[in-house]
């Protein structure tokens, strides 16, 4: 209480905040237009297709009870189908309110505060505040020039856990497995393979995970199952990090109508990989085409590509103009994603929407 | 990593969870038995009846858009509702995944790691459970014998931040606004008033966190609303301390679903107030009734009792026989909850459900 009392007496305001809290800027969402706002929404990576038929007959077949009463504290009938799924135990298993919750529980449960969470760069922005968040100090470790990954410092890294976001966001870029399990025999710590774009991409860890006492891999319905606005994700690794995790969670971090719907979903893997099918092959498309317009566009495994915009053609700065393109974009009522960040500062990560939604972007291209 | 490397060496194994993680117990819901089994369940202080039809009606009319697409991650739609209902402006309004939510925001806000969190005792086993978690102390301060407030021993506390349960679970007792706003001008920190039973007292605390610059006021819809099973709070204060509290949430905290259907509840007061006057009526008559048959029941302003069953009847030891009562009336299919911990070995706590579950509860008892 000392500190205050001495900022009483200089007349400056006092914060009841933790130091690290107080400075701390926070993560910041991408826009969320309103449900009214016509736009070609390529900004948050979210699928432009709907959910399963399934999702949307389970949520009209909630009962008032199932309202009324606390929901299962841990979801074991997702549990279940989840573990059924990949040939694992429900042990194995843990359910969240999205991955994002799951990202937080990981870094409270391993890493305290003054200890260090590692990932390669650039990556998702959210994890750097979560270890803010905790006083968690952070190892960066810069990918290569074409963002593939700095193996041997990701090996040497000295860190309680380290988040492998694959396919990486924003940049698309995907390791193989086979790299993932080398680094993780070599880690010390444990090794988080955020897999929330996996479906896209021809491979995932999930085998990692099964078989490495120090891997988890967590997976969202965001994306490929097209539920955002439900927030469901799980993770899955061995019953002792996931027991851990459980330990600090909220009793019932995931709802009752989420654990109907998200079971519903996962019921329907036919619906998702058509989904999934019909996004790969106009991610196809939509590269080929930006690329004969004059954009650099980083390969990609997920369900958006980072794009370098010609700049010479509108005469921009050293930076090029990816920023003046985000902005003309937006006045035509087209929102892709953009960030004023070392690497990034000269690209637009845009997600990839249903054909006409592409062919909207790309002529707005055209006529610039 | 140094005492990895010595474990290793002893053979023993080693743990990538933080040493308070592996070691702590965590918290124990009450028990949630299947939506098929016919139990009369007076455990978890679930309202026993229905949410508002309109809460129904909303679920229905949810669009598959409003599942694929990301929430508002501030629920503003809501803020303003909660903000007009109370007179008061959105940023002073959080909305949060249940009221369990926002304790663990506010611990991680305002609680650092080795810090203080202080509380009276018996109260919610939650609190200790989130000071664990992260790493900080506790300062349990006894409530007096009938378990009302020490409120000079809480005046002096020193501590960052103090979680008030009002009214107090699991005793139900009610403290006056007049004297938590005596303690919140007193006390050094963050007084938190966690109203999750509040609907069911003759009174809150909302304008202390309309005028205070150090009281927060936590409310849920799981209980006066019926509402448990969808997971929705929302914490109420000072603009500064709402940001703050904003800044450690999840990006996207509460679901889409959740959204919609805690508009609705929230825009149906009338049915939330008749469905608490049904439960404050019948607590009355649970009272008497108990009382008559010998248990001590301390006075509640919730939806639940703490009663201390007769044990001379049944020749129980110094503790009483609480926990026999417990495994009998659940042998009944008549689901109460029991602690075994100090001041609360020797007491059952009952919530009020309908008339007859009431009954049938009483109708057991006489039986035994």
């Amino acid at each position: 209480m000392g500190g205050r009392g001495v900022l009483r007496l200089l007349n400056m305001p006092m914060s009841y905040l933790r130091k690290n809290i107080e400075t701390m800027a926070g993560y910041t969402p991408g826009e969320q237009p309103g449900p009214d706002d016509r736009v070609v929404k390529l900004n948050t990576n979210e699928n432009p297709y709907p959910p399963s038929p399934r999702v949307m007959e389970a949520l009209r077949q909630i009962p008032p009870d199932r309202l009324r009463r606390y929901p299962d504290p841990m979801a074991n009938k997702i549990r279940d189908l989840i573990a059924d799924l990949f040939g694992l135990r429900r042990d194995n298993i843990l359910c969240g309110n999205g991955s994002d919750e799951l990202l937080t529980l990981v870094v409270r449960a391993f890493v305290g505060q003054g200890e260090r969470l590692a990932y390669p760069t650039p990556t998702y922005s959210l994890y750097p505040v979560l270890a803010e968040i905790q006083g968690a100090e952070t190892v960066e470790i810069p990918t290569l020039e074409d963002f593939t990954l700095p193996i041997g410092a990701l090996k040497r890294a000295d860190a309680r856990a380290m988040i492998l976001c694959n396919p990486n966001a924003p940049t698309g870029v995907f390791v193989e497995p086979k790299v993932v399990g080398d680094l993780a025999a070599k880690f010390k710590g444990v090794l988080v393979v955020d897999e929330a774009y996996v479906d896209f991409a021809p491979a995932n860890c999930m085998r990692l995970a099964a078989e490495r006492p120090n891997v988890l891999v967590l997976r969202t319905l965001s994306k490929s199952y097209s539920l955002a606005g439900l927030r469901f994700g799980y993770a899955v690794g061995p019953a002792d990090l996931i027991s851990g995790l459980a330990k600090v969670k909220d009793s019932y971090n995931v709802d009752a109508v989420a654990i109907e719907l998200a079971a519903a979903a996962i019921q329907d893997q036919a619906w998702m990989r058509a989904n999934v099918e019909k996004i790969r092959s106009e991610r196809g498309r939509l590269a080929a085409r930006l690329t004969a317009l004059g954009f650099a566009v980083t390969p990609s495994e997920s369900n958006f590509l980072l794009a370098r915009p010609p700049s010479a053609a509108l005469g921009a700065g050293a930076g090029g103009d990816a920023e003046g393109w985000y902005e003309r974009l937006k006045a035509r009522g087209i929102l892709v994603r953009y960030w004023n960040v070392p690497r990034l500062a000269d690209k637009l990560r845009i997600t990839v929407g249903m054909p006409a939604e592409n062919d909207a972007l790309l002529a707005a291209i055209k006529a610039f």
